[in-house]
């Protein structure tokens, strides 16, 4: 997607510079726009677990070009298989709910495993992350039908979408999950406008999708994770589009924490809730809310907040550019330093509160026959 | 209530300095525990303006006092009642929506109409302060009994109890509203723990209510304000009681934004979800939620969020007594500078999401007829 006028993806390797892989540093983001260039698997461990790198798609594209830069660091030595081998469970454990992670990984060992090859698993690499953009661009075409009906209802009036935390091509390859839709919609020429919830405690939607989506040029709105059932009870939000990390086989939609929360209100007010995520998403083993483990993190992530301190020259922030602005990044307690806090990643949305599933295979109901018809 | 081993209201009057009032500066807390001395009714107005005092109970008290410090200032000239209605105008213009403000400042004036005489208009003022302290305790005696009700329930186990935003004593003149059932069950050694939602954009919740329960003893624990439906859902949460701002006749309430999404989630997982007030934050003149007016507010609350550099000395923000920690607080932007917010102070909680509403003359259900036989 769009930063200004220059395309872009989350993630890449150019042929100028082979044996490395670029990604943006999302921790910099609004600020900067930094790119981090990655060497080594461990480089590629680190920018994972210390998030400049996140999202499930994005993770899984990190991690495969992960194994191909190992092959790289190995290659001369005798063993290079379980050389390699240690560092694929070593980029597994980077985040161990991330289920695309687990089979990138194991998508590029296969490929070792058949040819240990650098061009071949370079080529590899690099058809994974176009598979992924492509997987995203098919979740956007499926998911505009939608908005054009919208559209089409309001007698082309401006469709409003609430979005919580960030789903957008950040957090793919491109194009995105939630927002492939949004910015499909938006190139046609339909006339969108995104509510972002702020997304506490790590605020991706005000500092990722908040960007993502003002730098490509569609209009948004920040509020805070409160404001969404009021906006509906306005009748301000035309439909809800949100990721997912992880799908039961009954449809319950495992997401950033707050989801719960908003398809609830979509519910109680009549407003259409959507998931979008590709079908590997799915975790066909399980099928009831209960069986997912939720992810408890880091409780400062709860007491302490980010954020670009207000008394910097408002022209440099205002005209934040690749410069040194992140490095001005300060952390503030909103709480006593003492004070007890827990910090639960996600929360699981039960089906009956999901009008559907937009995935890159199509749109369906968020149910068992539905969602087994899909993948038939 | 207590902070540490002192007793403390949020506002008080000494026979010490007898022509002042003394406030707690809410915008200090939770990082310095300062006092602030009014000496005028001008004051008096910046402190209720500049959000020093806030609470609507407490912003009440606060302009009697307003009131009686004007009669002070203007008694040796001719026209007293003139000059001091001019400052009770002043004072009922500082947050014109606060009904117990304009009350309050009626109250004073009637005295003074009555009775020009100083301390007449000082024991008017205390003993306001008394019957709001008073009010708040019968809330909580009146509440107790469904905290009791939960603890026989969970046979003696931890009470668990969620609030939103601050409805403590900080708000009121002490106990507090939605705050006062737990500082009762507290004192009589009911084992009680506290869900506190942070409560953005201002993170009353995070900064006040979490400052007085941690000081008074009570257990408590910070959590985002995406959390609470994953509390409910995992069985965490025995209530949920929240304050209100204004109450349909009906039993609607108007609460600080984000209160709905609980009250959803609440009803959703059968939690009780109470709200409590005095009385007096009845409207009878309105009964559907589509006729509360929601404030919108500052859209910088919702870009930027005040709090304690992380890297200042940990000691030292530890050990945060009245001091100078508070000047050390720093805004942050949150997202770009230029990103478009809108910030909604409030939303409204249908009648049909509240088991029932608990004021200072018993507990009723959130329905026109057990209001009015409540009132009557």
């Amino acid at each position: 997607m769009k930063v200004g006028d220059t395309e872009y993806r989350s993630i890449w390797n150019d042929d100028e510079d082979p044996r490395s892989v670029h990604v943006i540093d999302q921790r910099a983001l609004p600020f900067s726009l930094e790119v981090m260039t990655l060497r080594s698997a461990g480089e590629v461990c680190d920018a994972i677990s210390g998030m400049a790198v996140r999202g499930a798609p994005l993770i899984g594209a990190a991690a495969a070009w992960g194994v191909f830069l190992s092959f790289l660091e190995h290659s001369p030595e005798s063993d290079v298989y379980s050389a390699v081998m240690n560092d694929a469970a070593r980029l597994k454990a980077t985040r161990p709910t991330a289920v695309n992670l687990a089979w990138a990984v194991d998508y590029m060992t296969d490929v070792l495993n058949k040819n240990a090859d650098a061009e071949v698993m370079k080529r590899s690499a690099r058809a994974l992350c176009d598979m992924e953009a492509e997987r995203s661009r098919s979740i956007g075409v499926h998911g505009l039908s939608l908005i054009e009906e919208i559209m089409r209802k309001k007698g082309g009036g401006v469709v409003n979408i609430l979005t919580h935390c960030n789903a957008g091509w950040l957090a793919c390859v491109d194009y995105g999950t939630a927002l492939a839709p949004v910015y499909l919609a938006h190139d046609q020429g339909i006339r969108v406008h995104v509510w972002i919830d702020e997304t506490r405690p790590r605020n991706q939607g005000s500092r990722l999708t908040a960007w993502e989506l003002t730098n490509h040029g569609v209009p948004c709105t920040l509020v805070t994770d409160n404001a969404g059932g009021h906006l509906m009870q306005q009748g301000l939000v035309d439909i809800a589009i949100v990721g997912c990390d992880r799908a039961t086989a009954s449809g319950d939609v495992a997401n950033k924490i707050g989801t719960y929360l908003k398809a609830l209100a979509a519910y109680d007010n009549g407003v259409p809730f959507y998931s979008a995520f590709p079908v590997s998403t799915f975790d066909m083993s399980i099928d009831s809310p209960g069986q997912i483990e939720i992810e408890e993190r880091d409780a400062d992530e709860v007491r302490v907040i980010a954020g670009m301190p207000k008394n910097i020259n408002e022209t440099q922030a205002k005209n934040a550019n690749p410069s040194s602005l992140y490095e001005e990044e300060q952390q503030v307690y909103i709480c006593h330093p003492d004070m007890d806090a827990v910090n639960y990643g996600f929360d699981v949305t039960p089906a009956r509160l999901i009008t559907g599933l937009i995935t890159d295979r199509g749109i369906c109901g968020a149910d068992k026959k539905s969602i087994l018809k899909l993948l038939s």
